[in-house]
């Protein structure tokens, strides 16, 4: 049974959402940049990374565990290259400030990259990969996360489920963008079964001794399967090399879980790479080719023809056009947990 | 049975891999280039992309479909980024062109890229993230390919099986790195199964109708399937829309086909991603925490004790080392195909 919804406007929800984050303490030039993060998830229909993330956020600020006042640095090492010390500040925050480091870079030289440590969850990365796109960069943008999967052909949880996300802009369409982790399924979607007492899927995850399992609660105590096995796996370690490892965050079992030891500083690490494409062509060429190659995809017949072929991303921002179109429906009692954080100021 | 093989010397292989390119019609430098990287996919273990190459890249180079002569050409349009014609070269030579134009662009801003269209077939990614690694590069380069997948709910081939790869250096010790494709299964793979008159599982591919199958010759007549569905699918997207649609190459359904049509241009195109990890930190300092990344990995108590748990590339790293050690193990009917090239120079 879907839970009740109320329609706000982008502008109501992100006013709110800065009220929130201000009232917990952040700057409000700060709070403007995470909470642009967390309502463009919410937009997206990404709810787990929507605005729920807030009160979250600001439990994990009341215990100590995160500093809602950091002042995060940006450290520019050469022309396309800064390293960003979060301070452990609000993650979509640090985030923001990485995504701004790496276009600074990427005008500069064409291709800028930031590398940030002291940070926490930045939300999901969809957002970042459309800001970059509306300027015209395209953007590889990925974080490190608390270990959930087993190394392939191992029986211990050592590797986070490693988000990463890929964006490439189309001046005058939309962009084409991919957020992907590397399980199988999210843990997210076997809370969902296990509360709803059903089963899962028996490639989702297997239990804490290693072996199959269809139960949903032995699989969230035991660890997630990556995609494709030793390629899902392969993938999960590269982002937290350039995630967590090079950043000089937190990497593998160094890093905190929030959930466990909610007032411990969890030191994640995220990288954002972004291209300059005004360097590479005109927008028009960059355009043409785009709605060429969007085309050539949505064109492909479908198996089934009530589930038509998609390009990464589409459904989410359809979604975000809509929003803004006709409001963002939100889960009420989620707006009324921020409503109620915005008005203890 | 395994077929007979023989062992050669590093050095003998590449002396022969470059007379043999040399009698193609390759001038003598560009020659040395393009075998660095078919002997170190041999070396790797990776036979099907390794000196067998050399034959079917010459084929081409005969019926007109290859210019072993072109003059690769490098257009610097920013300090970091370089844009790159193949100009319809041999792809290992506008490969290690580009790479070494994506290490120039790093080492003046930090982070460099290179974007190579009028390509061919440029071997396995894993030669090129070790080059780059043993020059300090952290590295993410990436190809389109043929159209061998379709896209996720379609039943047409519209996306190439396009790989990726990922490389982290550690100096002075063996970097990390990761060379994939995004099917479940190689194609190659496939062939062997029905040329040996065998099955295949029952999602490596379905046939021409979208319909499953475990037949090797019918999948081979249909489409790969990507590893975690969608996500392997949107990853496929994101390379093409990097190697092929941004470069000005071709892309998805443009890419010719070399197998049907050898006498066509591809005009296949390649990304490559440089991060000069000297301007992050001391080079001790990323030896340390690539030691401890290595040693949380590989003591992973393992689910089957004869399998322990491997890095990322650790197997084929051990290979390479073994070869420069022992001696590079070849088949020695690919061996024979090289040397009858070499000798008709």
């Amino acid at each position: 049974m879907a839970s009740p919804e109320t329609v706000v406007s982008e502008q109501e929800l992100l006013a709110l959402a800065v009220r929130a984050l201000v009232a917990g303490g952040m700057a409000e030039e700060d709070a403007r940049l995470a909470a642009r993060v967390l309502v463009l998830a919410e937009m997206f229909g990404l709810r787990t990374h929507g605005i729920l993330r807030i009160p979250q956020y600001l439990g994990r600020v009341r215990v100590g565990g995160i500093d809602p006042k950091a002042a995060v640095a940006v450290n520019r090492v050469a022309p396309g290259l800064a390293l960003v010390d979060g301070k452990n500040g609000i993650g979509p925050l640090v985030g923001m400030r990485a995504l701004a480091a790496a276009k600074e870079g990427a005008r500069a030289a064409g291709i800028g990259a930031a590398f940030a440590r002291g940070s926490n969850h930045f939300g999901p990365i969809m957002p970042y990969c459309l800001l970059a796109a509306q300027d015209g960069f395209a953007s590889i943008i990925g974080s490190n996360a608390t270990t959930t999967i087993a190394p392939w052909g191992g029986r211990d949880t050592r590797v986070g489920n490693n988000p990463i996300g890929i964006g490439m802009p189309d001046p005058g369409g939309e962009p084409i963008i991919l957020d992907i982790a590397l399980s199988v399924a999210a843990r997210g979607k076997m809370r969902a079964l296990r509360d709803q007492g059903k089963s899962m899927p028996p490639d989702w995850a297997v239990d804490k001794d290693g072996k199959p399992t269809t139960d949903p609660a032995a699989g969230l105590a035991g660890f997630l399967l990556p995609v494709g096995g030793h390629k899902g796996y392969g993938l999960a370690v590269m982002v937290d090399l350039f995630a967590g490892m090079l950043s000089g965050a937190a990497y593998l079992t160094h890093v905190q879980a929030w959930d466990k030891n909610p007032g411990l500083a969890q030191n994640l690490g995220h990288f954002f790479l972004a291209i300059d494409t005004a360097r590479v062509a005109p927008g028009s060429w960059l355009h043409d080719r785009m709605s060429d190659f969007r085309s050539i995809l949505l064109s492909t017949p479908a198996a089934d023809p009530s589930t038509p072929v998609m390009a990464p991303g589409e459904r989410e921002l359809a979604a975000y056009r809509r929003g803004q179109r006709d409001g963002v429906r939100v889960v009420t009692s989620d707006l009324k947990e921020v409503e109620a954080l915005a008005s203890a100021s």
